[in-house]
């Protein structure tokens, strides 16, 4: 039975992955705590709330590995900490995505806190990394809009299937959580409810983090608020090279992930939410429209987005079954 | 006082336009029928509900303006006999808007109904066609999607600033109430609710509408549900001509629309349902993404995007003040 | 034309107030400010957003009547230099609700503002007070959950038609625009959308005005959080005094409300959240349930809960249709 | 292993028991059915739907355990073939729940379709007959709202701390699956969305069962449709006897359920349904209001109120641990 601690528990993502851990045959939340310095310990809300307890990095030392969910800029310093404990540690923040300092700097407003750490972190997309994610330290879990966008777009990238001069457009839609559990205008209910809209247009976060992994600058990326809570839906629109098919595209990812348990490419038909929340799956489906192809894809932002891949990077650091618990 | 008919008021435009007109000071619905032939007349459900008539063609007769909220296919037999009774008529179904009598049995997956009158009909967007719907006798009011697509890109396309040869992108999403009031599996609370999905890709019947109006086959369209009630958002990726920038374009549209009641260009920050939900505007705003220029613009599917629109129409019709009902 | 200022603009109902402000035809929104002191003027957010001024009570002078949308305990002293202004005053907030001034200090938590003016102001609930309204100079306007009580319950009150020694319950349910625009942890989306709950349980300030107004202290009284915008559902449970049906008490309703523009009594069926939203209306509906009878009562928080009724008694104040600008 | 049945399995709590048992160590699903008779095997709409064979009764004979997810009515021919073939049957329809042949004619407007099971039949609120589960061939699952209301008021009851004279109310609001998964004006979006609505008030079919297994006639029941997809919240007014207190009576739910391990007794807070949402626990609160005691419970309908519940029974039937499952 492998320990493993939460630090960071209270937020969206942490109460996602302590449900997860508590499914889990082999795997077990020992220590479950707030990354807040200082915070006290909140006696829960409702029964079935978790005891969060302070921030304490000793006690990290009895863990085999350790899940940080903590807010971009605050994750470092517990990671430094917990690799000198010897843990396995996934980063569910920002923190080490974007391997280039400078360019953290410039796209989160401050220099960026362990660069030391920069050039070990594993960009943790697991169907593309996982030789990586085996012998990794640290994982620098994907961000929710990244992992939707790149698993469709990958391989039809490696497998020459786009138009190298050609943007590839990913417009992709967001439920609620993604915004996190902290009140403010955005996720005030008035806002939210029977509403919809772009945001960050042109210059969300998001954008550069796809660009360094598909390794182009032709990504355009336009983030949306849905009125949900879960799920983040991407449509995806593609110049194939003259001669490729959407059936080609259909086929190539087909192949792909044929035997990946977390993937799934609709034969016919398209990907919705509502197949996808609660799971640790990306959908997608591909079809012609015009001059273009469109691909949709579907993922769980809290799930595949984020807790769920950090425990399939978990299992798979830790040399358990990579869909232990995700099933 | 202009009497006016509202036929197939039971569906949600019909009684979207009850209101507007409850709330024009020169305009009484005099005739509100269900277009069911042989349809009884219901009582009300509840006391705020309009009664509804039989369809009886001869009352026609009495009206100066007569407004078709039906079904594709039923609008024609009623629309010819309102002319024949010399009535004004703007048809908020399909039946009109495609002026190629061939594209409409290809799209619709019939033959048309009323053939000798596709010449005569006028495509109401009526910021774009104004002069023309004051001569008309038909409008075909334009469909939802179709306007929130076709008033930003119309003035970009007019004054050249557009690659001739990049695809024009609309990536769209309506509320539940385009769907219509009828029960079926697509607007069943349990699939809308905490749900979103594309359909159509490719494929949607206003993509060749969009086509005809913009004049150019390069239209790519993606129509989407969202878990709302009301409202249309479409995001649309525009690739400029060397040299033309994102100002430009705003500014294009700015000037274009400086004087247009309905018609708001965002100097900054971006347009939400929020904004247009229950009024007759469409608001835009435009920006740079990477190497293309997204322009996002919203409108209520069930005032702008229908009935608003229809009203408006008709009061350009009948010589009336062209904002009357709908501030 | 009647000149009015709305202050505390920028909460849901100094909006609401406006919107139906705008459609008045004889009366106009000449002062829009907030009510925060010291508060700069901020620049609309979109464009359909009013502009908000900064408190001025100086400007006040030039105005027939002013509406107070102010959080409680900031309204009095608006209310006090209003009045000296030779304003007839509306307030929206819970000031002038409770008639005695020890209970007030009780439930609010702080001694009253303006005692002296306790006496002389009016519990506007139209219906029941339209001769007091047309001579007050300052209105109580009700709160939200009690008129969705009170208008039901009274004339069975007044009518001796209920057991005086058993408890009316009402089981009240509201919207989140009831908990204002503020965000916090209530009204954040992820704890409202796909959520329910009681609150104030035994508790709420609302349970003492319905007993003031009703005349009695048996009142039970729960509310509710609905993940709905806007609305008021109240189910209320009654014991008739031996002899008394529902038909009876439906009569005796139907009766009392025949001549009110604003109140419907269902010969049949059940009111709903929709058929009043937007509307100054209370539907309800009266039915025997084992041995006691329900009613159910129905009204939109924001307009016949707060801004309607408040623009209904300022008509009455100023002398003009009482309906105008509700219709 | 045991073998199960889930006959019915494309309706919402067919779908959920399959979710369910999916997590279950000792149990599999080897036998997933409609329950129309003659309807053809239906592929997947969506890659993690559940593949659906025809009905086929004489496959039930490997089975160790059946549940029956089917509507009211035509449980019982399938109940019969598989007791005949010696399963164990859980039925979460309403066929057996009433024991007295001539009420359920009247509430269900037909002659009982198997009067030979009723007296057989045990009625599976597993908390209150575990022994009785344990020795059935047969259970009534039941209703998702006496489940919720049945839980708080049976301990109550039976401890004598109620008014044998006053009436037990039940004002209970329940999410959209509770209506099922078949299209209807009552479950379309634009009439559940944003809105709110009582039904069924004074003759809903869930209280004469409340009323058989609370013991008493005095039940006033209103059920209510929220615009949420899962849960239910009852709100319960209670009159206790001459000193008894709301402490009292929490404390003797606070024993009573003491180590049951589906339902927690709040020493202070109120239950939501976000609280139960997705788990097999019932949530209570007590709490004093005016004269009365209130108790508000909430349950997930579709786990306690329905494939929870059978589950748990299933597993009392087959000796395995009761929780199995269900944590």
């Amino acid at each position: 039975m492998k320990k493993v601690a939460v630090v960071g528990a209270s937020g969206y993502t942490g109460r996602e992955l302590l449900t997860l851990i508590s499914r889990h045959r082999s795997m077990q939340a020992t220590e479950v705590m707030t990354a807040r310095p200082g915070a006290q310990p909140e006696p829960p809300q409702f029964p079935t709330d978790p005891v969060i307890a302070p921030l304490d990095l000793d006690r990290l030392k009895s863990c085999d590995g350790v899940f940080l969910c903590t807010p971009h800029g605050a994750a470092s310093a517990i990671a430094k900490a917990a690799l000198q404990h010897g843990c396995k540690v996934v980063d569910l923040s920002a923190d080490f995505r974007l391997r280039d300092e400078k360019l953290y700097a410039e796209v989160y407003g401050a220099p960026h806190p362990a660069p030391e750490l920069l050039q070990e972190a594993v960009y943790g997309l697991t169907e593309h990394a996982r030789a990586a994610v085996a012998k990794a330290r640290l994982i620098a879990n994907p961000g929710c809009y990244p992992t939707s966008v790149l698993l469709p777009v990958l391989p039809l990238l490696q497998n020459g299937m786009l138009d190298p001069n050609a943007p590839i457009i990913a417009d992709s839609k967001s439920g609620a959580s993604g915004a996190g559990k902290n009140p403010g205008e955005r996720t005030h209910f008035g806002n939210v409810h029977e509403n919809f809209c772009a945001y960050g247009v042109g210059v969300h976060r998001h954008a550069p983090e796809i660009r360094q992994e598909a390794g182009t600058q032709r990504i355009v990326f336009t983030p949306h608020l849905l009125p949900t809570f879960r799920g983040i839906l991407s449509t995806i629109y593609l110049t194939p090279k003259p001669g490729v098919t959407a059936d080609a595209m259909r086929s190539c990812l087909h192949e792909r992930y044929a035997h990946e348990p977390f993937v799934k490419v609709y034969a016919q038909g398209w990907p919705e939410l509502k197949c996808v929340q609660h799971l640790n799956h990306c959908h997608m489906a591909v079809g012609a429209s015009g001059p273009l192809v469109v691909v949709v894809s579907a993922i769980d932002n809290l799930v595949k987005g984020a807790s769920g891949q950090a425990l399939q990077n978990m299992n798979v650091m830790l040399g358990l079954p990579e869909t232990e618990g995700l099933q």
